[in-house]
């Protein structure tokens, strides 16, 4: 493909993708397939030639797009709404033009510190501390994982050499994330050394149980070294008590780490800002832009007050990576498991300037609004119940039914098109999850995944 | 931003995307900056209102990208020359603008069976028996950090619940990539129980004394539980001896991991298929597009013959991921850490459609023979002596001098601008690297780099 021939074919792209933002809403959410339908439309060998670019676009809109579930549809309800907006899409295709790795300052120096910018007036738009360092990883998966291994690495030095040998303990809600479990067992802590506190009727950690089981290891010889609470539930969207965590942790001298991968980007409005209270306590906090602040998968940003720790965790420099910045630059690479690094900053800082952060704060504000009129509604209806808090833009709720009854309105729902919901179990029971967090979501697109959800109850009653 | 302004701003940018492809070579591969050149010129806080997007695509052009070096230049000769072709940009723009999570298949279908499709053709063009099992991780870091967690699961099958407990002992050689020590120490390994095999002359693992030390660790009480062979070491492009690695892992019960990271791309051309005997025995193999195969970082695609095994040190499926297809389709979050999962198999299908299987062997025969007969040029110089065999398309070359020389040699070169290279140490000695692998890249371009190297020379000599 020679230069002009990437300048027509994208051209065609970009009207495409023009088209995708305009009329996403007329896909169904949830495409009608089963598990093979796409691979069976597509040769089984690849070609030994080279094919022409207008078949490959083809095909992309032909056979793969209609085999999608539409993220990127403003009525994407389940899991959190994500979406990926007209800036940070140009952020990507430029990202993937220079193809820069930013794994040394040397090697991507404009990278680098646009990323420590981009970080740092994130860190300023939802009120972190100024002594929080950031770093972008890809997912909060790993953004997690790293805090945790900070942890390890500050509660036992000879970690990195001698590998695990001491019985380290880490406490989290019964409602966190999967993702700070599989930490636990990548990093040789193991699932048995996880304590799941319980948490209150309002699905948030029991800082009474944490206190208790804290000091049920401390007693048994176990060594207690990391907390993590969370700002955000993904059942529910709770809201951990994080000052109090804060303070038992740091009596027991534990590592805090915040998941606020979904919930911390409501910080940015002012009045939400009391999400994050406690944070400025933390040794560590991720925040995924990529789940509500309209940046594409995959970009999440930590920070940490304690930058040298996770260094001395992961840095392993040999002779061929080795520089002669020596301190005055930071690389990136040192502060990680991942050598490779993209240019992931630049699409978070299209996304901020071009939205601005009063853009930001305001759609942020109708989201949670919205959310909040929703479950009202829903409290109203006399078939249906709504089955948590509602602090932020996610509902959960439930049809005054059985369990399996819900079970199939979710599929009713789903297999509609018009919208797509997940669920959770909560109490032991079956309940749906309604989130809002497109960019370009609107009180009508609420509206119509409500009706939807009501139709669908009819057919359930029957 | 609206779907006409995205239009508008998107036809500018493909169009400075494709000035960029043209013209790259006008620019300097390495940046004129110093550290903090580039924030220095940013404002420290955020915008509070949206800022237009022709400010922030002109900022793009005017402060980033003069601030970065420049993978995509075709003597972008560094570490390794990657590259992004027009076709594996295109993939990113269209993946950014879908912004789908594959971490489920119902979450993303055509994504999750094209992953399988693209990966299937791929191990096909490599030679791989059918049985391996192909996942797309981000990094090779990550994919093999996959491959030596699921080697831990097999030698202890209670670590996920338990933590680290057996002195499990790792073997790789002294010339081995540092993700394999960074994986060994996040996992819990430890450093002390990496194993760094002596390599031999041509900078290959000497098996003699991989099995010495095999007999050393069983001996003395501890568990060996993984081999890592490098084919294509970073340092000079080796290749370790897989068939017999093999045979002693087979006798060992050690799980074997080759990490082609660069060099398994060269499987796709015939007369280099040799490159990978053996790895038909491995029980994973790592091999990144975004290295020798036009694709734009990141993308690293992993292979295992025992999917069942990465998926027991893995899974774990809360709630709310919960999914009814129970056993009819691959729900990719179960083989790793990560749960969130670019559409990354997009642009591998992209960039092997368009140039197909022949076009990529042409362009990847090239380079290995370009890599050669400047091998024999440096040879032939009297001032020059190459440093290591050229088997692919990586030369070791050093001026005859002294380290010092060298250094001051690479500087010289590097600050040309014309050319980027990279360096490692061989034998206790400074030695300069040469990467050739753009798709762009042609003699022209090598022979260009090669005088700066020389007009550099002539500057240190005096």
């Amino acid at each position: 493909m020679t230069p002009e021939e990437f300048r027509r074919f994208g051209h065609e792209a970009i009207d495409w993708v023009a088209d995708y933002l305009r009329d996403v809403r007329d896909l169904p959410v949830l495409p009608d397939v089963t598990p093979g339908d796409i691979a069976k439309q597509l040769p089984s060998a690849g070609p030994a030639q080279g094919e022409p670019m207008n078949a490959i676009l083809r095909d992309f809109r032909e056979l793969i797009v209609p085999g999608l579930t539409q993220w990127n549809h403003p009525r994407f309800h389940a899991y959190f709404s994500v979406s990926s907006s007209g800036p940070g899409i140009l952020g990507e295709l430029l990202c993937a033009a220079v193809n820069v790795n930013g794994m040394l300052w040397k090697s991507a120096p404009a990278a680098t510190e646009l990323e420590q910018v981009a970080l740092d007036w994130l860190r300023q738009w939802i009120g972190l501390p100024e002594e929080f360092f950031g770093i972008i990883y890809d997912t909060a998966s790993m953004s997690s994982f790293h805090a945790i291994a900070a942890a390890r690495e500050l509660a036992d030095p000879d970690v990195r050499e001698k590998g695990m040998t001491l019985p380290l303990v880490l406490y989290t809600s019964e409602q966190s994330h999967s993702s700070i479990e599989k930490a636990a067992l990548a990093l040789g802590i193991g699932r048995n050394n996880v304590r799941r506190i319980p948490a209150d009727a309002k699905f948030r950690m029991r800082v009474d149980l944490l206190r208790r089981e804290i000091e049920v290891d401390r007693a048994a010889g176990r060594k207690p070294f990391c907390v993590v609470a969370t700002v955000g539930t993904t059942s529910t969207s709770s809201i951990d008590p994080v000052p109090e965590i804060a303070r038992i942790a740091e009596e027991h001298g534990l590592w805090l780490h915040v998941d606020a991968s979904y919930a911390g980007s409501a910080a940015i409005v002012p009045e939400f800002q009391w999400i994050l209270d406690g944070a400025e306590h933390a040794d560590s906090l991720v925040l995924n832009p990529h789940k509500w602040l309209f940046t594409p998968i995959d970009l999440s940003a930590f920070y940490t007050r304690r930058p040298e720790i996770l260094r001395r965790a992961f840095s392993l420099v040999p002779e061929y990576l080795k520089t002669a910045d020596g301190g005055r630059a930071i690389n990136y690479m040192d502060y990680g498991i991942q050598l490779g690094r993209r240019f992931r900053a630049l699409k978070l800082w299209f996304v901020m300037r071009s939205f601005g952060r009063d853009g930001i704060a305001a759609i942020l504000r109708a989201h949670v609004r919205w959310a909040q009129e929703l479950a009202s509604i829903i409290e109203n209806h006399p078939d249906f119940e709504v089955a948590a808090p509602v602090p932020l833009s996610l509902v959960c709720f439930r049809y005054r039914g059985t369990d399996d009854q819900n079970r199939r309105l979710l599929d009713a729902i789903n297999a509609s098109g018009v919208t797509f919901l997940s669920h959770t179990v909560l109490n032991g029971r079956f309940t749906l999850r309604l989130a809002i967090g497109h960019f370009a979501v609107t009180w009508e697109d609420v509206m119509t995944s409500w009706r939807a959800v009501q139709d669908a109850a009819v057919t359930i009653a029957k």
